[in-house]
């Protein structure tokens, strides 16, 4: 576990159970605080990648975004066909990374869709990923003996495994998660700009919406900013919405568009997951079937080894 | 109560151990509901004025507030000089059409800031207020004793009174509660034109950032449509910093201004209320002086009747 922060630290609590887990950290502070929590975790990046060699470890990539390119490097120079995962926010960038420093490493990219507000080794938690959805990143170039370890891992901890392709990833995030963060620290802001009597009436629908403006403003940064293309477009797209709606409200008097086409939506989120039947993958083409399942919405919930292969339980939209 | 939806049928419930409480609906169904339920109901809203004259009772005008109008005209005819409230979620716009249909009603305008995305008489809990701001519109022809009846009752339920000019709670609300009812719907839309993988990764941010898009359309759009100057400006401040961010973004690759300024936003509304120390307004010019401590981000806390007047108590910021 290259990294103990809010991510690394609690999939260090999650995994210790059951596979053998260490950790490195470049923080003095971190590394006492894990120490002192009983995890095992090495002051030194070099003798840390030497021991994931011996040991055949899954080496994870739980640093800040912004610190890959340079781990990259270290590990295709010491470690150069270990297995690796990472849990950043985008993938795209990352697989180019991996191709650019590393580019013989066993590599899954993943991204864990869970965190809260807090941050840092003391906030993880062994529960963090559990019925959280963690994305398996695939390409045709990708092994899928690597992912079936990487995903097999999630699944023990208690996610649903989706698979996608990078780049669908990254412009599926770009609406879920940046842009709802750009959209709670605007309101957060044009909510203040109407004083302290508009403060000390804010209650749910603010509270509610400004709730991950309280996240560190370097984490935003991290992940929004490496997702920008996407994320331009999807600011675009709410730019445009709020527009229209603006402008409908000052020429005729009518929110209407906007209160029943957002009701309608977020009743369709609230329920995504009704109509879900359980399905087996085998065979040849397992990524394109796995990259099928979660275009659709769907998930994996099961990898067995058999002697034919993988077989693998998946939940996908039953089209009636 | 004239309405027993969410709020009237909660307020009604809240009210119930403290003082009788009777209520009017055109709705049969809910008529019938809150019957059932053990509360005092007429079917006719004639029959309930009278009563409530003759029981000097508060009349509090829970329906739509687009059934005002006409509320209030039987009001002005039947029961022209009754002590008078109303829960709807606008002020200005109530205290003009009491003005012009029933202006010699003893009213002081209410806005208790509780609510669900549920609605109606089944829906509806006597806890809704409790620990909730409750609003009580105040302008120079308020008469103060009507106001303390009104305080009175919304103290009782457990809500902290924050007394505002109605234009001033109409600018407020606009930022805190109406523009964060759009920012949601779009955010509903922007996020699910990603398709099914975007709804089935969405998690903590989208389902915070959407939760009031829930909300039934006819309701939002019920206090939206009514305060739309405000929240024009509100939108156009919000539109104004998505804007320049995305500009920002597209530009220069940075989200550091809107990260930073929405973060501190975020952190001043979670300690809104740290700075506030317990005073106590008695003599003269208490509407200015009940006005300052809303205004200012403070709120009343008990109102007694003594010798000398109302002796009111209030929190108010402690300016070190």
């Amino acid at each position: 576990m290259l990294g103990l922060g809010l991510i690394g630290g609690s999939l260090a609590r999650a995994a210790e159970p059951l596979l053998p887990v260490f950790g490195w950290t470049p923080s003095p502070g971190t590394q006492q605080a894990a120490i002192a929590d009983g995890y095992d975790v090495e002051a030194d990046l070099e003798k840390a990648l030497a021991r994931a060699v011996r040991a055949d470890a899954l080496v994870v990539l739980a640093a800040p975004v912004t610190k890959f390119g340079g781990l990259l490097q270290t590990i295709g120079e010491l470690t150069p066909t270990v297995r690796l995962t990472d849990v950043a926010s985008v993938k795209a960038v990352v697989q180019e990374e991996v191709a650019d420093f590393a580019p013989r490493t066993r590599y899954i990219g993943s991204h864990p869709m869970a965190g809260t507000a807090a941050s840092g080794w003391p906030a993880g938690s062994a529960a963090l990923f559990r019925d959280a959805a963690w994305v398996t990143a695939l390409t045709d170039d990708s092994d899928i003996d690597d992912w079936a370890l990487v995903a097999g891992l999630a699944l023990a901890i208690g996610s649903r495994v989706v698979p996608a392709d990078p780049q669908a990833h990254d412009l599926a995030v770009a609406r879920i998660s940046h842009l709802p963060h750009l959209m709670a620290l605007a309101l957060a802001q044009a909510g203040e700009q109407g004083g302290a009597l508009a403060l000390s009436l804010a209650a749910g629908s603010f509270a509610d919406g400004t709730r991950v403006a309280g996240t560190r403003p370097e984490l935003v940064r991290a992940m929004t900013e490496t997702n920008r293309g996407a994320l331009i477009d999807a600011m675009d797209d709410a730019l445009g919405i709020l527009g229209v709606a603006r402008g409908s409200l000052a020429s005729t008097g009518s929110l209407l568009k906007i209160a029943e086409a957002g009701h309608a939506a977020r009743g369709r989120f609230e329920h995504r997951g009704d109509q879900l039947a359980a399905v087996t993958l085998e065979g040849d083409e397992l990524i394109d079937q796995l990259l099928a399942v979660g275009a659709a919405g769907g998930h994996v919930s099961g990898v067995d080894r058999t002697a034919g292969g993988l077989k693998i339980s998946a939940w996908y939209p039953d089209e009636e």
